[in-house]
């Protein structure tokens, strides 16, 4: 191979639509992490994968190359089917949080890495972050440790698990080069194989709140992210759901933990949809982890663990173990929050037809609970809880929706474009449902391997 | 117009196949002129230009703003319609050094400004370059000067011409973006409208020894500079010439002005094709630029200022004008050459049914007489001078061809390489047509402008 020549006609290969051999995508991510290739050229590689696509196999080795290019971890010190979780990102998301403990209780170990929050949807490091004295920056040993004691941990993520895809990332948000199903796979799967569970639970967002607006795209990436998986020898759920409003009433960090802890604490109480969603992904890794031979029997172990309180106890012993103060799972109450709250209320009576996801998450970024880049900061308090799902008829004047805003960043701009998120009309419309499908590559019957 | 994201959305317009607007072209292009744009955008943009092509209008737009983005000449102090050439490049291509004394002996103005030579095609500046003391870089005053004078100038492009199309081609080159008709077809026009002329020839050449590989891509191209100089508000022709040889029988830059000289001087032994392309060239120079009525009047026109010695006359004066010594077109055998010329025989004997104009090209280079990076010299003598062409009979042990290697460069790698490129087989092969058709805007019934 003339290496002089080998990125012109790598690039030209892909532009062609043709496909790439496990060897080219070796030496152009072993090139790549030597500062041998440019971003010029990195750039339109990029946007003619995007156009052109990549088949099945050169996905595979996409992701084995990225998870390669720096840290992988060795989990075999934490006895039992370690399980891994992944969400593509949505608004009011806290699921984490909840899954955690109590799989965690359910003798699933789960070493549960995450990352801060970017643009409108949350991260759960920047979540746990409101809670007083809690560390995510374990190290791996520490996070081992706790697994190894506890069952669960949740870090942030380490920053050596694929540089690769931290290189392809940043150039990728300012090519256009992000909608990709091949590019958004290896990204996901090459961290998720770098820390090394045995089996993985995908949650694929779609809707208005998330990257995939179309269930034909949840679903595209969703097999692929199985059969990726499966190629790499890990066995895994995708669940796909439905973003169109916000999950749970919660959105922003603090008020989020306490959605959470909420939860746990008080059950019964707690938010249909976003107990529905737990619930079906502790019942997916039971299943996966081989704890419970079908999901009915996940549902009632779920059930006797929430209802128990065994989840609430769960979490307090990871954030007592991670630093944090565990009171605040019985008492919610004591997260720190502001007292600057403002009420948004009904212009009209009528059906909630519409909660525009991704216009609330943009809203609270606005007051403080996202950041644009990464290098900002978050303010805890800041968010949004919603009184009202889709579907719920309420009165003129009626209480909507409660603006949390600690430093007074609201402004007539804001009001509005949150007016507009949230659709009132006469008639009713159909609610959406939660959960649009699921793909696991257990009961899959194709064969698929590395070829 | 929100600038921060402009360039994230006209890259992501184009990923999605759209076409950009006027407005969106032009403001691309001066945010990237005021440094504004990153390289590693500018190329996944030639990327996605590349693979999802651009509409006539988006062409258009695109030229003209790449053409705005550096200095334009005004050449209205020169009397009558001026005539520009533009040859796509090829291997022994020295036209321009015939054409423009004989269009000039014959009353169309020519400021023709050429470039350096760059792989294996030669540059009309590095030929004039082996005439002793001849000046490629006029200033433009002095070339319009001499224009007025003597009808014709041959000069090197001045640097300031359309700098959007050497941030851009500098991209190009390498990331496998070259090959696109918009893309090309806006390199060479935003210069050639820079320079300002009234009438454009082109010469798109096609075969082993061209950038346009077959007759389809160079009508496509072809068809593309017509529309989009009519467009522009410039007549022009268009012929599509075989380069699948070597046009004449000199590749290297004195070897090749000595064939030109002695073209003008001693037309009746001159290489037919060579011969044959100039005249053709001529005579629609000379229909485009209003001088005579039909092709025909052209031809004759051309075939009395060669046989008359004008068109050597014509040289003269321009070579004098430049500085240089006039007496090399009358005695071309005083243009510098080597004395180490090596013979290269048949060794079997039959008809030449190939010689592969771009190894010739190569081999050529490789002997000092071209290129690979613009910084590097050429050797002005070395080259190959071809003594015979596809369709000939050779005996067992003719001399094929003559290799002027000045600095001792020859190898047996390259001669094996050479031996390749010329193939002699038993049957005789059709010749191929020189010239495989034209196209001109003025027997166009298309009514297309600048919308």
């Amino acid at each position: 191979m003339n290496r002089e020549h080998f990125v012109y006609d790598f690039l030209a290969a892909k532009k062609a639509g043709k496909e790439h051999s496990e060897e080219e995508i070796r030496t152009f991510f072993s090139m790549m992490m030597k500062d041998d290739i440019p971003d010029y050229q990195i750039s339109a590689w990029l946007m003619a994968v995007c156009i052109k696509g990549m088949t099945f196999n050169e996905v595979v080795h996409l992701t084995l190359a990225m998870r390669d290019s720096g840290r992988t971890l060795n989990l075999d010190s934490i006895p039992g089917i370690k399980l891994d979780k992944h969400s593509t990102g949505g608004v009011g998301d806290k699921t984490t949080l909840v899954i955690v403990p109590i799989l965690a209780a359910a003798g699933v170990p789960i070493l549960k890495m995450s990352g801060r929050g970017l643009g409108f949807t949350g991260g759960t490091t920047d979540k746990l972050g409101s809670i007083p004295g809690f560390r995510t920056g374990l190290s791996i040993q520490e996070a081992v440790a706790q697994v190894q004691r506890w069952g669960g941990a949740m870090v942030s993520q380490v920053s050596d698990l694929s540089p690769a895809d931290k290189r392809l990332y940043a150039l990728r948000d300012v090519t256009a080069t992000v909608d990709s199903i091949p590019l958004i796979t290896s990204s996901i799967l090459s961290k998720k194989l770098a820390v090394g569970a045995d089996v993985i639970l995908f949650d694929v967002k779609i809707g208005s709140g998330a990257f995939m607006r179309s269930l034909d795209e949840g679903m595209e990436l969703a097999r692929m992210l199985i059969r990726v998986s499966k190629a790499a020898g890990k066995d895994s759920v995708a669940l796909l759901t439905n973003m169109d409003e916000p999950l749970g009433r919660a959105v922003g960090n603090a008020l989020e933990v306490r959605e959470a802890c909420e939860l746990l604490t008080y059950p019964h109480s707690a938010d249909r949809r976003l107990l529905e969603l737990c619930r079906e992904m502790v019942a997916n890794g039971l299943t996966l982890a081989g704890k419970k031979k079908s999901i009915n029997e996940g549902y009632e172990e779920f059930d006797r663990i929430l209802n128990s309180g065994d989840g609430a106890r769960s979490l307090e012993r990871i954030v007592s173990a991670q630093g944090g103060d565990p009171s605040i799972v019985a008492h919610p109450e004591f997260i720190p929050s502001t007292d600057n709250i403002i009420e948004v209320r009904a212009e009209r009576p009528g059906y909630v037809t519409q909660i525009h996801a991704g216009e609330c998450g943009r809203i609270a970024m606005a007051i403080g609970a996202g950041r644009s880049k990464l290098e900002n900061d978050v303010n805890p308090s800041a968010g949004i809880v919603l009184n009202c799902h889709i579907g719920d008829y309420v009165e003129r004047s009626q209480v909507l929706t409660l603006l949390h805003d600690p430093m007074g960043l609201m402004n007539d701009e804001i009001l509005a474009r949150f007016r507009s998120a949230i659709v009132i009309k006469a008639e009713r419309t159909a609610s959406t449902p939660l959960l649009y499908g699921e793909l696991s590559s257990l009961n899959s019957t194709e064969e698929e391997c590395i070829p």
